[in-house]
């Protein structure tokens, strides 16, 4: 039968594929790798003029494309104005049990009324899950909320405190043993019928620093294992070896880690700071000056250099302005590699 | 003045942030050229590869991300069945005079009721245009559209037949001088009147092959003169001189290029298949075969390896299957970097 010897074929390519996606991926940490060494001293240098410039950070967080935007409320604004330095490392980048994937990023505000903190720094684990899934996760970070200030209403507070309480459950669990040990925790209780209860569709930006997995918390041992199972099958395929069948650990698991998820996407939003703002951040900054009123004109560069009229401008009442409700990117030259 | 002091601090930061973004370009750029090295001999594997799998690339597109599934009708379906072979290349990579950014997408397809061409190729420089703008530009390609099977309705024939006179109108012009005198082409008329009358809803992929440019077609020439003013200005910054002033010679063109643009964001749809389709085709590929129906769920890879199951699976079913409304992209996991 001609279909069947066609699909005989094309399942003799899977082995190969699956060994060539390997080879893909390390070039892919290769390249993260050298760019990282490439730029860390450009963005150092970058760190050191922009300190100089006022609102600099608040500026370009108004000019972010509209897939990041849509994680933004208004009444997020007033403490973007606070908003000082931004920094984003990838501080496993040398560590071989680590991933160069993973990030953190940190905000410093000034004074504020909203909370007390002078930093905030979330970190962002990749890792492989037993079953398969592979991504960014992260732990909730303590926002100190000043009284009746907090705009996520307790969400970060109480995403908080179930990761504390999950830390303490230990390791050794199956994944499955653990999501269900967590669902008999009253944090978790707590939690989700918080999170029932909220209306997301105001959620503010704040209440991703609760964020802990778009799939569930991937422990680093869990990742560590299902790297090494993940590195022996490759090694056997590479030989022309049939591997071995997978255990089948498959306790399904009735809980859901979803519905204690204070912020869904919380790693696409991270992603989207850490791979373009971060890296872009001169360009929204430029947008910022070119956006649309046109007596701001004299804040751009090039004019800057041509005429040295003393004309007043006050780059403060930028800032004041609302947010544009801009449903295209600021500036399409650039944005192609 | 507080005000006025702060506006001169910021100016002061202007031309180090000038040189900075220079710096990060070359960064950038060195990045391209180091990730086409590593890559280069991973396609080739794979093209052997794939070039075994029936459909292979078929099924690649029909599971591309919605903002380049907004370029594709129901209409190319047909014609993408017939697609065998997707090569992008960096043809520019190591020539001093181009640019890593310029890319070329080559299409091979077999016998098909809709164009002789056994091959169509489209190349994007990337160029700089005197009045600041920079971004890839292309010439249309010849589509020898079958007797009533131009999906394109002219548009195609139309943008090749004004890219050849236009080319014989000669260089040394000023962009806004050659932008007028293509306006006088009967050529540009005619095709100005196709478009203005063209319901582009339904716009078929396939004319994208006829676009130039999101701004306006900028020359080799043009664009070689535009760096080379840029390095000088570069250079007198990082002397701390003052640039010359910019020499205006601002003739407006009151003639709107766009007009004669058949594929409007044709850069913005090349990019998507030279920087995400073909990079990721492995990961689109294997998102075909996860797609929904679960009677299909026999040729993940995984579970091919642990039983043995001789089952038929009609892989050319798959191909017949409308494209997808997803309106989200197939595969989360390994989408972010």
């Amino acid at each position: 039968m001609a279909e069947s010897s066609e699909v005989a074929e094309v399942l003799a390519r899977f082995e190969e594929l699956a060994v060539l996606e390997a080879e893909f991926e390390d070039v892919e940490l290769e390249i993260i790798r050298k760019s990282n060494t490439l730029n860390v001293p450009l963005w150092k240098k970058r760190a050191d003029i922009v300190a100089k410039i006022p609102h600099f950070w608040t500026l370009v967080f108004e000019q972010v494309p509209p897939e990041l935007e849509n994680f933004l409320q208004p009444s997020d604004n007033k403490v973007f104005e606070a908003l000082q330095t931004v920094e984003v490392s990838r501080f496993d980048i040398d560590n071989p049990d680590g991933s160069p994937r993973s990030f953190s990023i940190k905000f410093g505000f000034s004074d504020n009324e909203y909370f007390e903190n002078k930093e905030l720094e979330k970190k962002f684990w990749y890792r492989v899950s037993k079953d398969g899934w592979e991504g960014h996760v992260s732990e909730p970070v303590k926002i100190n909320w000043k009284k009746g200030k907090d705009l996520t209403e307790g969400l970060t507070d109480a995403a908080y405190k179930l990761a504390q309480s999950r830390s303490k459950l230990g390791n050794g669990l199956s994944p499955a043993a653990s999501l269900k040990k967590q669902s008999g925790l009253p944090e978790y209780k707590t939690l989700a019928a918080k999170i029932e209860e909220s209306t997301e569709a105001s959620l503010s930006f704040f209440t991703w620093f609760g964020f802990v997995s778009s799939f569930r918390y991937v422990s680093a041992e869990e990742s560590a294992e299902a790297i090494k199972d993940e590195l022996a099958r490759l090694e056997k395929l590479k030989r022309g070896e049939k591997p071995d069948e997978e255990e089948d650990d498959d306790e399904e698991s009735d809980v859901d880690f979803q519905e204690t998820e204070v912020f869904p996407q919380g790693d696409v939003c991270a992603t989207l700071i850490a791979e373009d703002v971060w890296p872009s951040a001169l360009r929204y900054y430029k947008a910022a000056h070119e956006a649309d009123d046109e007596d701001l004109s004299e804040l751009d560069v090039d004019d800057m250099m041509e005429d040295d009229s003393d004309e007043e401008v006050d780059i403060r009442g930028l800032v004041g302005k609302g947010r544009k409700a801009s449903d295209s990117p600021p500036s399409k030259k650039r944005r192609n590699a």
